[in-house]
């Protein structure tokens, strides 16, 4: 390029004094980020400018766009189908990709879904489909692509060819204090999601005490950030705000999760989940413009549950991937714990709170899910916690069950379980499904 | 230390939330950053939530105190003098260093002087005393005591054991877009002149459009908030407010300054000049304490240089320092300019201007300065320029004289001088000498 050079202490002097950067700054910035010319400290500045001074709608898109193309893309527009993914802020007990990647395939939309890995008291889904034997997440993105084309859905994991500035810059906010910047998780997430060449996209936006953002004003502000990058490229955006003021359903790991994912696909899951599936599935349908009236959508989205055809293409896409589909049959041979202790409630009482973020680094502890990016993860362990808040329960009733390897995690798998499940009186949950978020607004749905 | 670690990442987060660390805190991060412990980006990020949050008092003593104590210190509690030091924030033909370093000496002051270098549009002492042949200020502190004890008065340059922390700092903050902070600025330099074991220091701070700081309000509040620290540290600190809205005396660069400072010791020096050291130079006698009337004060600083001594005292230092002191008696000693042009004033009126800014880069372009620390400067060119604001000059008189390596360096010179003299009506320059800042607050002067 024969553009003047940056001068990268200006740009950040800039943005420190609340003035914006140019689109062709933030392309050059991210460019030179990813090729080492630009160095972790200046980055580091400039990140903490963007916390306080946010950044305006248009350097926002610049910057998202720049972290797309900064590697590999996954090129689909010539596949003939609407491409849809849905993505979710993080959570426990979330297994929704699970049951909508092979439900939505069944509708004639292909679900490119790269997903990521548990960490801190948030599980993955990469975790749980390794928790399936013999299931690889590392396929190319040609491999990847021929699965699209063959069976309408594919789970893997991001390449490192894949926006590998979101990579680069992602970890240095981890360690600099940077990460509670609403413009840079927009950009972090949509860079990765607009780079599998979108149609639409379902956000599934979670609040409460165990959302990674708590504040529910900032949760939409997140979503109305996001839709309208999404939007800004093309792709239909739509956000459902949804509850982790507790888990979502009752398995709460790895293996368990899958053997509750897989019973959802066959109707008998958790109700909270199902709700929860279901919504997001009406959206992916609508934002894949197959229809716009949502009851219509619905049904769709349910017959691929009762007719089966969803649980059948779940074993197909396990079989593609070198899983062993068996499994969908016959769940016990997932890893199975050595140890599953029922724990009993000390009251009686109403149900007041499961706390999600107990559970979760619980289920670190246990060795199911990470503190550090580079641990390895036991796939057996976790927790079934059958009871919701405003549940009535008798003293010596279970309030969950532990999923151990070892006799000597079971004082603190208890005393977590103890300490999560909040037995009183008065029980104010946050509604299931909150609001749902497009580009024409806010609506509330409850 | 038994300690618990200091997990950087959440004392970032706390600064940028608006949080204070404390003082055991501070001293971890500055000794780790020291240490190669603690990366650039961590320190960085930090450095910009201090631009946006901050320091309370509490920890801007802290961590000057912790950068003050990062490495040697010059202890000189012993000398059986007070130890007085002058510091300004940096100007344009400011050589009243080079002044008062042997007056205050004449006076049984001990002044430990260790200057900076020049960079970007401003001058540098040690860059000045290295145009004297021979002149070396790169004593150790030992030999630099030794000096002290024999003539009073030492001026030379930061060792590198000498607050290492604000080294590593101000070259990050230099590239990071982190300078423009007052607590960050106050504890860089407060670190440094506290570390000379002071009793009393001076500060000149420059206000106007060739100062570092250009808002007049944000000059009294980096004041005040210096005078704190060193009066918190036991050091009586005493602020004036200069002017800088044009160069202070007629010579601007190197030997040229040199020559003009050894005018000023005869008596000679601009009227500007004088009156500027002058009042410095009072300041400094009542910050050692030899009296607190400053008719007194000013009585003895005009003395030392009615009587010759001061000017005697500076060939000793030159002299001991492994310069020619013959300098002083016959300046042409010093390096000279092959080339020495007048510029003519093209118009007739009031000298409205003289930008500082224009001057102080000028140089630089003739390379009697530098934009990079690592530049090596031509102590021979510079401008001599007689005209201040209010002036009234004819057409065709001169408005300065460009001291010039090579022709090739004339046309930029000339064009330079012209931006920078403004011809016109009305002159407006702010008062020589503005305000007197104390632990007692801010006296106007005017």
């Amino acid at each position: 390029m024969a553009e003047r050079p940056v001068v990268v202490p200006r740009l950040i002097e800039r943005k420190r004094d609340g003035g914006a950067l140019t689109a062709a700054e933030w392309r050059a910035l991210v460019d030179g980020y990813v090729a080492d010319r630009i160095p972790d400290y200046q980055m580091a500045a400039l990140a903490m400018a963007v916390v306080f001074r946010g950044l305006s709608p248009d350097e926002l898109v610049a910057l998202t766009a720049a972290m797309r193309e900064s590697g590999e893309q996954f090129h689909l527009a010539d596949l003939g189908r609407p491409r849809v993914d849905k993505h979710s802020i993080g959570g426990v007990g979330d297994k929704t990709s699970l049951l909508l990647a092979p439900m939505l395939a069944c509708l004639g939309v292909a679900v490119p879904m790269i997903s990521g890995r548990g960490l801190g008291h948030t599980g993955g889904t990469l975790d749980k489909l390794e928790a399936i034997p013999g299931f690889d997440v590392r396929l190319s993105l040609a491999a990847a692509r021929r699965q699209l084309e063959r069976l309408g859905a594919v789970l893997v994991g991001q390449t490192p060819e894949l926006v590998p500035a979101d990579r680069k810059l992602y970890a240095l906010r981890d360690v600099t204090g940077t990460v509670e910047s609403i413009p840079l998780i927009a950009a972090s997430i949509m860079s990765k999601k607009l780079a599998e060449s979108l149609t639409g996209l379902v956000l599934d936006i979670k609040t409460g005490s165990g959302a990674f953002i708590t504040d529910p004003a900032q949760s939409l502000v997140l979503a109305e950030t996001m839709i309208r990058l999404g939007e800004a490229s093309g792709c239909r955006t739509i956000a459902l705000t949804t509850a982790m003021d507790r888990p979502l359903g009752v398995a709460c790991g790895n293996a368990v999760e899958v053997e509750e994912a897989i019973a959802g696909l066959a109707g008998s899951g958790p109700a909270d989940l199902m709700a929860v599936t279901i919504a997001l599935g009406v959206e992916m349908v609508v934002a894949a413009g197959l229809t716009t009236d949502r009851a219509d959508a619905r049904r769709r989205v349910e017959g691929v549950i009762a007719d089966g055809s969803a649980r059948e293409r779940l074993a197909q896409m396990i079989d593609a991937q070198g899983g062993d589909p068996r499994v969908v049959d016959d769940p016990r041979r997932l890893p199975g714990a050595p140890i599953v202790e029922p724990v009993a409630a000390d009251r009686s009482g109403t149900v007041v709170e499961v706390k999600p973020r107990v559970i979760g680094h619980a289920i670190v502890v246990l060795g199911g899910g990470r503190s550090r990016a580079d641990q390895a993860v036991d796939p057996a362990v976790g927790f079934r916690i059958p009871v919701k808040p405003g549940d009535r329960i008798d003293a010596g009733t279970p309030i969950g069950f532990i999923h151990a390897r070892h006799p000597d995690q079971l004082p603190a798998a208890r005393a977590a379980l103890r300490e999560a499940v909040v037995i009183g009186d008065v029980a104010t949950p946050l509604p299931l499904i909150g609001h749902r978020v497009t580009v024409a607004g806010i609506e509330a749905l409850t």
